[in-house]
């Protein structure tokens, strides 16, 4: 391990992450925001990693609770390492598990907020990491895409929300999985590297048990025409204030 | 009825249009520049109204031949009109008839792409208009979106092409419909009134057992930043050349 301290820009809050393995990124950033967290709400963050997406959720919305799920127990480690670092033990939970066996782990129907970054590639695809902890965040070895939203559907109150964030390539599987769970896809959001490009980057929020109506969000641009980051980014990265 | 007589701005084409019942917009036109028909192509418009869909395809792609299934028969006749006008009645064919009642109008799998522009409003929503045309044209009161999916996967030979315009809202809709019918959604575009704005057209192009993987093109805004059609839409409609 080689642990490092980042300060992830939200509310003072420091995160410990292992810079061998997994470092977190723009992805996780995004989902924390799309997850528009009230402070009354208890979220739930599947796959939680070193609990990159937990803590920004935390920074930004303050909501009532985080838990967060892994089934990798070094993660899980330090993210429990990172909760007591920002005196946050009783508002940050992180439990070691496998989103399968989520019944043995939490009660069902008891968060208002599910959020999930998984691994994006499928199983059997690309080639397996001599750094095992960096293969499992990125391929469906564990768990597959199916298995975190059945997950997420059995941990949500009625009327939850589930925000996943994912590549574009997977939005019919997201989809398919969320209606199959009861999950119905009310907001979804692009996300290009340049304005005019094709996007890398989804962010889909689906309702348990929600009406049928899509609502499709402007597109978010990472960087501007001129290379560098957009406001829209540096908003969601707290380094300009909300409009 | 009030005949006009429109030039639909591709291969110096004519199309008659009932001005007191429906005349067509950028949705058939992007439609239509969307499903990128061969020149060895058979093409099937699904609801093909007075023949707007079938022209520019027509137009723009001279694949081998293009047919059209509409219930209404004045539209239907419209558009036989247009098509003897243009002097294009061996390419051209329209044919009276529901698409749920497709296996009596054609013969199954002889199609390479089947393009749909259908109404947009689910039956029952929305207020019934005086005019049954234009009523027909914009809700799903004679078939609806899983009828129109089913027509075109009956309709494709295997590999072929289902290529559908609608509105944002139903893209969950449109991704279960053709899934349910071996049709897998390979490409999708956003259509945007402006830059910055969140889509109101949807553009989706799914393939008769195809493999999982949707591609998404960069998005097309309507109009740039100084309100003037863009160089993208002007390039659709052939008002400037292609790149």
């Amino acid at each position: 391990m080689a642990v490092r301290a980042d300060d992830i820009g939200f509310g003072g809050l420091t995160l410990l992450q292992d810079t061998e393995t997994f470092c977190y990124g723009v992805d996780a950033v995004l989902l924390a925001d799309y997850c528009k967290a009230a402070a009354s709400d208890t979220v739930l963050d599947l796959g939680s990693g070193n609990g990159a997406v937990a803590l920004v959720v935390m920074g930004k919305y303050a909501p009532a609770s985080v838990t967060g799920i892994e089934v990798q127990e070094d993660q899980v480690r330090l993210a429990r390492e990172s909760a007591g670092l920002n005196r946050l033990e009783d508002k940050l939970h992180f439990l070691q598990g496998d989103v399968m066996e989520i019944r043995k782990l939490v009660p069902g129907e008891s968060f208002d907020v599910v959020t999930c970054n998984p691994p994006y590639s499928e199983s059997g695809r690309g080639l397996a990491s001599a750094n095992a902890a960096a293969f499992i965040a990125r391929h469906e070895t564990t768990a597959a895409l199916a298995d975190f939203v059945k997950a997420a559907a059995y941990a949500l109150k009625p009327g939850g929300r589930f925000v996943i964030v994912h590549r574009p390539s997977r939005l019919p599987d997201i989809f398919e999985c969320c209606r199959a769970c009861g999950l119905e896809p009310k907001r979804m959001k692009l996300v290009l590297p340049r304005p005019g490009a094709a996007p890398n980057i989804i962010l889909v929020s689906a309702v348990k048990g929600g009406g049928k109506e899509l609502l499709v969000d402007p597109s978010l641009c990472v960087r501007g025409e001129d290379g560098v980051y957009s406001d829209d980014l540096q908003r969601i990265y707290g380094r300009i204030p909300e409009e």
